[in-house]
């Protein structure tokens, strides 16, 4: 696969960027194409292609900035009274842009975002069979944060 | 606002739960109402209503453990071949639950989970005025990782 992503020609400042934070691991910036007005999205300066190759510090920090932005959203001119994160690890997630980013996205009632999402509701007996499997897998991988 | 939640009880093993990492500081564990099998939520055991509540290290380690369950999602019995977080801080947000929680959505293709979105294109400058924006409400706050 081509490393290449237009993220690291930002990182790089080759390419054009609205930066609203930086510092040495992390940069936010204006995602181009909003799906909300002031949708941001959250990259490690580091390219990695998913969440298996990202470094889980660098993962953590995304996160803890995403939470300054969510609180500076809310009180700069986009003047939102929500946030929501969201991040799309491979293709069939939704993935496009193969460098990962945190998408942090004020809403405001009615600005027409949402999820698609069609909730079911397992018996226990289902839930715990598939929570033995997850716990399974963790184990395999010797799992500890 | 009633600061309980059905979290509380789950942290506290009064309510149940089919759990698949515990460690001192996060839970995390099946959601009852998937939007595809094998949802996860994730949670800090110490209450935070939002993400301004949460403690940023706290924070850290959910996307941490995040990572940790999208690999075992991907090598459980859900098969998975993608993954979405998600977090809804703020009613309008479409928080129900107010006790921070990271969904992790495993996704294969065809699964009917999405996002309903109509991304814009909005010009240079105007990207840039509400970055402009964004960067002084994070100055205010002394905005620093």
């Amino acid at each position: 696969m081509n490393p290449y992503t237009i993220f690291a020609d930002i990182v790089a400042g080759r390419a054009p960027a609205s930066k609203v934070y930086e510092d040495e691991d992390v940069l936010a910036f204006m995602d181009i194409r909003p799906v909300t007005p002031g949708h941001l999205l959250v990259i490690p300066k580091t390219p990695a292609r998913s969440l298996s190759e990202l470094d889980p510090e660098l993962g953590g920090k995304l996160f803890r900035v995403g939470q300054q932005l969510a609180a500076a959203l809310r009180a700069s001119e986009v003047g939102c009274d929500g946030v929501n994160f969201f991040l799309a690890d491979g293709v069939t997630a939704g993935q496009e842009v193969f460098h990962v980013h945190l998408h942090v996205i004020p809403r405001t009632p009615g600005d027409g975002f949402g999820l698609r999402a069609r909730p079911t509701h397992p018996a226990r007996a289902d839930l715990d069979y598939l929570a033995g499997s997850i716990r399974g897998a963790l184990g395999r991988a010797g799992g500890k944060d």
